[in-house]
Protein backbone atom coordinates (compact mmCIF):
# COMPACT_ATOMS: atom_id res chain seq x y z
CA UNK A 1 0.00 0.00 0.00
CA UNK A 2 1.48 3.58 -0.44
CA UNK A 3 1.86 5.68 1.97
CA UNK A 4 -0.18 8.14 2.60
CA UNK A 5 -0.01 12.08 2.10
CA UNK A 6 -1.43 14.96 3.11
CA UNK A 7 -1.23 18.74 1.37
CA UNK A 8 -0.13 21.35 3.78
CA UNK A 9 -1.78 24.37 2.40
CA UNK A 10 0.09 26.94 4.52
CA UNK A 11 0.51 31.12 4.09
CA UNK A 12 3.53 32.89 5.65
CA UNK A 13 1.38 35.60 7.21
CA UNK A 14 -1.16 33.52 8.58
CA UNK A 15 -0.57 33.23 12.79
CA UNK A 16 -1.98 29.63 13.22
CA UNK A 17 0.14 28.15 10.16
CA UNK A 18 3.12 29.56 12.65
CA UNK A 19 2.45 26.65 15.56
CA UNK A 20 0.91 24.50 12.51
CA UNK A 21 4.79 24.69 10.61
CA UNK A 22 6.62 24.38 13.72
CA UNK A 23 4.86 20.42 14.15
CA UNK A 24 3.15 19.01 11.21
CA UNK A 25 6.08 16.89 9.98
CA UNK A 26 6.60 15.18 13.65
CA UNK A 27 2.78 14.58 13.95
CA UNK A 28 2.88 13.39 10.16
CA UNK A 29 5.76 11.09 11.05
CA UNK A 30 4.46 9.27 14.06
CA UNK A 31 1.32 8.68 11.77
CA UNK A 32 3.06 7.34 8.98
CA UNK A 33 1.76 10.19 6.59
CA UNK A 34 4.08 12.20 4.05
CA UNK A 35 3.65 15.85 3.86
CA UNK A 36 3.49 17.82 0.68
CA UNK A 37 4.39 21.31 1.92
CA UNK A 38 1.89 23.72 -0.05
CA UNK A 39 2.75 27.58 0.09
CA UNK A 40 -0.28 29.59 -1.49
CA UNK A 41 -1.32 33.52 -1.16
CA UNK A 42 -4.79 33.93 1.24
CA UNK A 43 -4.79 37.62 0.03
CA UNK A 44 -6.23 37.05 -3.66
CA UNK A 45 -8.55 34.65 -1.60
CA UNK A 46 -9.44 37.83 0.79
CA UNK A 47 -10.01 40.32 -1.66
CA UNK A 48 -12.30 38.19 -3.75
CA UNK A 49 -14.55 38.61 -0.33
CA UNK A 50 -14.38 42.07 -0.09
CA UNK A 51 -11.40 41.95 2.81
CA UNK A 52 -8.67 44.23 1.97
CA UNK A 53 -6.46 43.10 5.34
CA UNK A 54 -6.55 40.06 7.82
CA UNK A 55 -10.16 39.23 9.19
CA UNK A 56 -8.16 39.52 12.71
CA UNK A 57 -7.97 43.26 12.12
CA UNK A 58 -11.18 44.00 10.51
CA UNK A 59 -13.06 41.96 13.39
CA UNK A 60 -11.41 43.29 16.71
CA UNK A 61 -12.84 40.61 18.80
CA UNK A 62 -11.94 38.04 16.99
CA UNK A 63 -8.00 39.82 16.70
CA UNK A 64 -8.04 39.89 20.38
CA UNK A 65 -9.40 36.51 20.70
CA UNK A 66 -6.83 35.33 18.18
CA UNK A 67 -3.48 36.95 19.86
CA UNK A 68 -4.82 35.78 23.13
CA UNK A 69 -5.32 31.93 21.54
CA UNK A 70 -1.86 32.23 19.98
CA UNK A 71 -0.07 32.81 23.13
CA UNK A 72 -1.76 29.77 24.95
CA UNK A 73 -1.10 27.59 21.83
CA UNK A 74 3.05 28.79 21.72
CA UNK A 75 3.63 28.51 25.58
CA UNK A 76 1.64 25.16 25.58
CA UNK A 77 4.14 23.86 22.66
CA UNK A 78 7.11 25.85 23.88
CA UNK A 79 7.75 28.12 20.49
CA UNK A 80 8.63 31.77 20.93
CA UNK A 81 5.94 34.55 20.02
CA UNK A 82 6.51 38.08 19.15
CA UNK A 83 4.00 40.29 17.21
CA UNK A 84 5.16 41.48 14.03
CA UNK A 85 4.88 45.05 12.82
CA UNK A 86 2.63 45.51 10.64
CA UNK A 87 0.41 42.91 10.64
CA UNK A 88 -0.02 40.91 8.75
CA UNK A 89 3.56 40.79 7.13
CA UNK A 90 3.93 41.16 3.53
CA UNK A 91 4.35 37.66 2.33
CA UNK A 92 4.88 37.42 -1.64
CA UNK A 93 7.86 37.12 -1.47
CA UNK A 94 8.72 34.63 1.06
CA UNK A 95 5.72 32.33 -0.25
CA UNK A 96 7.75 33.38 -3.72
CA UNK A 97 11.25 31.79 -2.75
CA UNK A 98 9.81 28.85 -1.27
CA UNK A 99 9.02 27.72 -4.39
CA UNK A 100 12.37 28.05 -6.63
CA UNK A 101 14.27 25.12 -7.55
CA UNK A 102 16.95 25.89 -4.68
CA UNK A 103 14.38 26.05 -1.68
CA UNK A 104 12.23 23.24 -2.84
CA UNK A 105 14.04 20.47 -1.53
CA UNK A 106 14.55 22.33 1.86
CA UNK A 107 11.24 23.56 1.66
CA UNK A 108 10.15 22.59 5.17
CA UNK A 109 13.37 23.65 7.02
CA UNK A 110 13.21 26.78 5.06
CA UNK A 111 9.55 27.84 6.22
CA UNK A 112 9.88 26.74 9.45
CA UNK A 113 12.71 29.45 9.54
CA UNK A 114 10.94 31.77 7.96
CA UNK A 115 8.10 31.47 10.43
CA UNK A 116 10.35 31.63 13.56
CA UNK A 117 12.11 34.83 12.09
CA UNK A 118 8.18 36.18 11.74
CA UNK A 119 6.52 35.34 14.88
CA UNK A 120 9.07 33.99 17.09
CA UNK A 121 11.30 36.78 16.71
CA UNK A 122 9.13 39.38 14.95
CA UNK A 123 11.24 40.22 12.03
CA UNK A 124 10.03 41.81 8.87
CA UNK A 125 9.57 38.93 6.09
CA UNK A 126 8.47 41.65 3.34
CA UNK A 127 12.06 42.50 3.60
CA UNK A 128 14.48 41.11 1.45
CA UNK A 129 16.99 41.02 3.75
CA UNK A 130 15.10 38.96 6.91
CA UNK A 131 15.29 36.08 3.75
CA UNK A 132 18.47 36.60 2.78
CA UNK A 133 19.33 35.37 6.54
CA UNK A 134 17.07 32.51 6.12
CA UNK A 135 18.49 31.23 3.37
CA UNK A 136 22.14 32.02 4.15
CA UNK A 137 21.22 30.10 7.52
CA UNK A 138 20.38 27.12 4.75
CA UNK A 139 23.50 27.35 2.94
CA UNK A 140 21.59 28.70 0.04
CA UNK A 141 23.42 31.68 -2.53
CA UNK A 142 20.45 34.36 -1.76
CA UNK A 143 20.88 36.37 -4.81
CA UNK A 144 20.11 33.45 -7.07
CA UNK A 145 17.40 32.31 -5.17
CA UNK A 146 15.88 35.71 -4.68
CA UNK A 147 15.88 36.33 -8.50
CA UNK A 148 14.63 33.31 -9.56
CA UNK A 149 11.52 34.05 -7.01
CA UNK A 150 11.17 37.70 -9.18
CA UNK A 151 11.45 36.01 -12.14
CA UNK A 152 8.07 35.66 -14.27
CA UNK A 153 7.84 31.53 -14.07
CA UNK A 154 8.52 32.68 -9.87
CA UNK A 155 5.66 34.69 -9.89
CA UNK A 156 3.56 32.27 -11.78
CA UNK A 157 4.45 29.51 -9.89
CA UNK A 158 3.05 31.10 -7.18
CA UNK A 159 0.19 32.20 -8.67
CA UNK A 160 -0.91 28.79 -9.68
CA UNK A 161 -0.26 27.48 -6.30
CA UNK A 162 -3.14 30.20 -5.31
CA UNK A 163 -5.55 29.19 -7.80
CA UNK A 164 -5.21 25.62 -7.29
CA UNK A 165 -5.70 26.27 -3.47
CA UNK A 166 -8.73 28.06 -4.90
CA UNK A 167 -9.67 25.22 -6.42
CA UNK A 168 -9.78 22.82 -3.60
CA UNK A 169 -12.18 24.90 -1.88
CA UNK A 170 -9.32 26.20 0.91
CA UNK A 171 -10.54 29.76 2.44
CA UNK A 172 -8.39 29.96 5.27
CA UNK A 173 -4.85 28.44 6.38
CA UNK A 174 -3.25 26.70 7.35
CA UNK A 175 -5.36 23.64 5.42
CA UNK A 176 -4.95 19.74 5.44
CA UNK A 177 -5.72 18.22 2.21
CA UNK A 178 -6.16 13.99 1.68
CA UNK A 179 -5.93 12.00 -1.26
CA UNK A 180 -9.32 11.67 -1.73
CA UNK A 181 -9.69 15.79 -1.55
CA UNK A 182 -10.74 15.66 2.27
CA UNK A 183 -10.39 19.53 3.52
CA UNK A 184 -9.26 20.24 7.00
CA UNK A 185 -8.85 24.20 8.40
CA UNK A 186 -7.16 24.90 11.22
CA UNK A 187 -4.16 24.10 13.14
CA UNK A 188 -5.92 22.27 15.31
CA UNK A 189 -7.18 19.63 12.95
CA UNK A 190 -3.91 18.41 11.87
CA UNK A 191 -4.40 15.35 13.80
CA UNK A 192 -7.67 14.78 12.47
CA UNK A 193 -6.45 15.12 9.12
CA UNK A 194 -3.64 12.99 9.55
CA UNK A 195 -6.04 10.19 11.05
CA UNK A 196 -8.55 10.72 7.79
CA UNK A 197 -5.38 10.06 5.22
CA UNK A 198 -4.24 6.82 7.44
CA UNK A 199 -7.81 4.98 7.13
CA UNK A 200 -8.50 6.34 3.75
CA UNK A 201 -11.31 8.00 4.96
CA UNK A 202 -13.63 8.89 1.72
CA UNK A 203 -15.33 5.29 2.79
CA UNK A 204 -16.81 6.71 6.33
CA UNK A 205 -19.20 9.33 5.00
CA UNK B 1 -11.44 23.95 47.03
CA UNK B 2 -14.59 25.50 45.13
CA UNK B 3 -15.71 23.24 42.47
CA UNK B 4 -14.06 24.82 38.35
CA UNK B 5 -17.18 26.55 36.88
CA UNK B 6 -17.08 27.22 33.09
CA UNK B 7 -19.93 29.08 31.53
CA UNK B 8 -21.19 27.49 27.74
CA UNK B 9 -22.20 30.54 25.90
CA UNK B 10 -24.03 29.41 23.23
CA UNK B 11 -26.19 30.49 20.44
CA UNK B 12 -29.37 28.23 19.02
CA UNK B 13 -29.10 28.94 15.09
CA UNK B 14 -25.02 27.84 15.48
CA UNK B 15 -24.35 24.81 13.90
CA UNK B 16 -21.45 23.94 16.11
CA UNK B 17 -23.08 24.92 19.36
CA UNK B 18 -25.07 21.75 18.34
CA UNK B 19 -22.52 19.06 18.81
CA UNK B 20 -21.00 21.16 21.80
CA UNK B 21 -24.09 21.24 23.14
CA UNK B 22 -24.80 17.33 22.98
CA UNK B 23 -21.50 16.61 24.88
CA UNK B 24 -20.58 19.68 27.15
CA UNK B 25 -21.96 17.98 30.02
CA UNK B 26 -20.53 14.24 29.51
CA UNK B 27 -16.86 16.10 28.89
CA UNK B 28 -17.07 18.44 32.02
CA UNK B 29 -18.34 15.80 34.61
CA UNK B 30 -15.49 13.53 33.51
CA UNK B 31 -13.22 16.69 34.38
CA UNK B 32 -15.36 17.76 37.70
CA UNK B 33 -16.46 20.43 35.91
CA UNK B 34 -19.76 22.43 36.61
CA UNK B 35 -21.24 23.55 33.25
CA UNK B 36 -23.67 26.90 33.83
CA UNK B 37 -25.64 27.15 30.24
CA UNK B 38 -25.64 30.85 28.92
CA UNK B 39 -27.96 31.05 26.02
CA UNK B 40 -27.22 34.48 23.75
CA UNK B 41 -27.88 35.86 20.38
CA UNK B 42 -24.91 36.01 17.78
CA UNK B 43 -27.38 37.87 15.70
CA UNK B 44 -26.71 42.00 17.03
CA UNK B 45 -22.69 40.91 17.33
CA UNK B 46 -22.83 39.88 13.65
CA UNK B 47 -24.64 43.20 13.07
CA UNK B 48 -22.25 45.48 14.80
CA UNK B 49 -20.01 44.38 12.66
CA UNK B 50 -21.63 44.78 9.00
CA UNK B 51 -23.08 41.24 8.50
CA UNK B 52 -27.18 40.89 8.12
CA UNK B 53 -26.85 36.91 8.21
CA UNK B 54 -24.45 33.98 9.14
CA UNK B 55 -21.23 34.42 7.74
CA UNK B 56 -21.29 30.86 6.43
CA UNK B 57 -23.61 32.18 3.93
CA UNK B 58 -22.08 35.55 3.49
CA UNK B 59 -18.80 33.14 2.70
CA UNK B 60 -19.64 30.07 0.26
CA UNK B 61 -16.28 28.39 0.63
CA UNK B 62 -16.87 28.72 4.03
CA UNK B 63 -19.97 27.83 4.50
CA UNK B 64 -19.56 24.38 2.02
CA UNK B 65 -16.75 23.20 4.35
CA UNK B 66 -18.35 24.35 7.62
CA UNK B 67 -21.32 21.78 6.44
CA UNK B 68 -19.23 19.36 5.12
CA UNK B 69 -17.29 19.32 8.44
CA UNK B 70 -20.40 19.24 10.51
CA UNK B 71 -21.25 16.13 8.75
CA UNK B 72 -18.27 14.30 9.97
CA UNK B 73 -18.31 15.85 13.62
CA UNK B 74 -21.93 14.16 13.73
CA UNK B 75 -20.84 10.80 12.19
CA UNK B 76 -17.97 10.61 14.51
CA UNK B 77 -20.00 11.67 17.39
CA UNK B 78 -23.41 9.35 16.35
CA UNK B 79 -25.65 12.30 15.79
CA UNK B 80 -28.07 13.00 13.47
CA UNK B 81 -27.71 15.97 11.09
CA UNK B 82 -30.00 17.58 8.82
CA UNK B 83 -30.03 20.57 7.74
CA UNK B 84 -32.69 23.09 8.31
CA UNK B 85 -34.10 25.38 5.78
CA UNK B 86 -33.73 28.46 5.87
CA UNK B 87 -30.00 28.24 7.43
CA UNK B 88 -29.62 30.13 10.16
CA UNK B 89 -33.27 29.64 11.70
CA UNK B 90 -34.56 32.28 13.72
CA UNK B 91 -33.58 31.81 17.29
CA UNK B 92 -34.69 34.45 19.41
CA UNK B 93 -37.84 33.15 20.38
CA UNK B 94 -35.74 29.54 21.78
CA UNK B 95 -33.35 31.38 23.45
CA UNK B 96 -35.68 33.80 25.48
CA UNK B 97 -37.69 30.72 26.46
CA UNK B 98 -34.21 29.22 28.00
CA UNK B 99 -34.32 31.81 29.99
CA UNK B 100 -37.27 31.69 31.62
CA UNK B 101 -38.43 30.77 34.98
CA UNK B 102 -39.92 27.34 34.57
CA UNK B 103 -37.33 26.11 31.82
CA UNK B 104 -33.80 27.55 33.82
CA UNK B 105 -33.54 24.30 36.63
CA UNK B 106 -34.07 22.07 33.54
CA UNK B 107 -32.10 24.68 30.48
CA UNK B 108 -29.59 22.18 30.04
CA UNK B 109 -32.19 19.30 28.75
CA UNK B 110 -34.23 21.85 27.20
CA UNK B 111 -31.21 23.15 24.82
CA UNK B 112 -30.31 19.61 23.62
CA UNK B 113 -33.84 18.98 22.78
CA UNK B 114 -34.08 22.27 20.68
CA UNK B 115 -31.21 21.55 19.20
CA UNK B 116 -31.92 18.16 18.02
CA UNK B 117 -35.31 19.09 16.92
CA UNK B 118 -33.34 22.09 14.54
CA UNK B 119 -29.90 19.89 13.59
CA UNK B 120 -31.18 16.31 14.28
CA UNK B 121 -34.44 16.45 12.59
CA UNK B 122 -34.45 20.40 10.45
CA UNK B 123 -37.24 21.19 12.31
CA UNK B 124 -38.04 24.93 12.37
CA UNK B 125 -37.27 26.23 15.74
CA UNK B 126 -38.34 29.64 14.98
CA UNK B 127 -42.49 28.54 14.91
CA UNK B 128 -43.73 28.24 18.61
CA UNK B 129 -45.21 24.96 17.81
CA UNK B 130 -41.76 23.68 17.37
CA UNK B 131 -41.16 24.80 20.94
CA UNK B 132 -44.05 23.62 22.33
CA UNK B 133 -43.33 20.15 21.46
CA UNK B 134 -40.14 20.76 23.36
CA UNK B 135 -41.78 22.00 25.85
CA UNK B 136 -43.98 19.44 26.46
CA UNK B 137 -41.38 16.83 26.16
CA UNK B 138 -40.32 18.11 28.97
CA UNK B 139 -43.61 17.86 30.74
CA UNK B 140 -43.86 22.11 30.78
CA UNK B 141 -47.19 23.86 30.34
CA UNK B 142 -45.93 25.63 27.01
CA UNK B 143 -48.46 28.24 27.29
CA UNK B 144 -46.99 30.04 30.26
CA UNK B 145 -43.73 29.65 29.34
CA UNK B 146 -44.28 31.24 25.81
CA UNK B 147 -45.84 34.23 27.99
CA UNK B 148 -42.76 34.80 29.74
CA UNK B 149 -40.57 34.25 27.12
CA UNK B 150 -42.00 37.36 25.21
CA UNK B 151 -42.52 39.52 28.03
CA UNK B 152 -40.83 42.91 28.47
CA UNK B 153 -38.94 41.05 31.36
CA UNK B 154 -38.27 37.97 29.21
CA UNK B 155 -37.04 39.83 26.34
CA UNK B 156 -34.70 41.74 28.61
CA UNK B 157 -33.09 38.73 30.02
CA UNK B 158 -31.96 37.64 26.57
CA UNK B 159 -30.41 40.89 25.84
CA UNK B 160 -28.70 41.34 29.24
CA UNK B 161 -27.29 38.01 28.26
CA UNK B 162 -26.21 39.30 25.03
CA UNK B 163 -24.65 42.48 26.86
CA UNK B 164 -22.91 40.49 28.81
CA UNK B 165 -21.34 37.87 26.17
CA UNK B 166 -20.29 41.07 24.48
CA UNK B 167 -18.86 42.48 27.06
CA UNK B 168 -16.81 38.90 27.77
CA UNK B 169 -14.78 39.56 23.89
CA UNK B 170 -17.04 36.40 22.69
CA UNK B 171 -17.72 36.84 18.82
CA UNK B 172 -18.83 33.47 17.61
CA UNK B 173 -20.38 30.51 19.22
CA UNK B 174 -20.02 28.22 21.22
CA UNK B 175 -18.01 29.81 23.56
CA UNK B 176 -16.76 28.93 26.96
CA UNK B 177 -15.51 31.29 29.76
CA UNK B 178 -13.34 30.31 33.12
CA UNK B 179 -13.96 31.95 36.43
CA UNK B 180 -10.81 33.42 35.63
CA UNK B 181 -12.13 35.39 32.29
CA UNK B 182 -10.48 33.20 29.84
CA UNK B 183 -12.18 32.81 26.55
CA UNK B 184 -12.36 29.79 24.48
CA UNK B 185 -13.97 29.62 21.32
CA UNK B 186 -15.32 26.51 19.41
CA UNK B 187 -16.58 23.35 19.84
CA UNK B 188 -13.10 21.79 19.39
CA UNK B 189 -11.79 24.25 22.20
CA UNK B 190 -14.45 22.05 24.77
CA UNK B 191 -11.65 20.01 26.26
CA UNK B 192 -9.23 22.71 26.07
CA UNK B 193 -11.41 25.06 28.33
CA UNK B 194 -12.05 22.59 30.97
CA UNK B 195 -8.44 21.87 31.47
CA UNK B 196 -7.99 25.25 32.37
CA UNK B 197 -10.69 25.98 34.62
CA UNK B 198 -9.38 22.62 36.62
CA UNK B 199 -5.91 23.77 36.71
CA UNK B 200 -6.81 27.66 37.67
CA UNK B 201 -4.43 28.43 34.27
CA UNK B 202 -4.54 31.95 35.52
CA UNK B 203 -1.05 31.23 36.70
CA UNK B 204 -0.13 29.43 32.99
CA UNK B 205 0.53 32.74 31.02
Amino acid sequence: MARPVIDFWYEFASTYSYPAAMIVDDLAAAAGVAVRWRPFLLGPLFKAQGWDTSPFNIYPAKGDYMWRDMARICAARGLALRRPDPFPQNSLLAARVALTSAVTPMRAAYSRAVYEAEFGRGEPIGEPETLVDVLAGLGLEADAVLAEAQSDEGKMCLREATDEARGLGIFGAPSMVTADGELFWGHDRLEEALAWACRGGHDIL
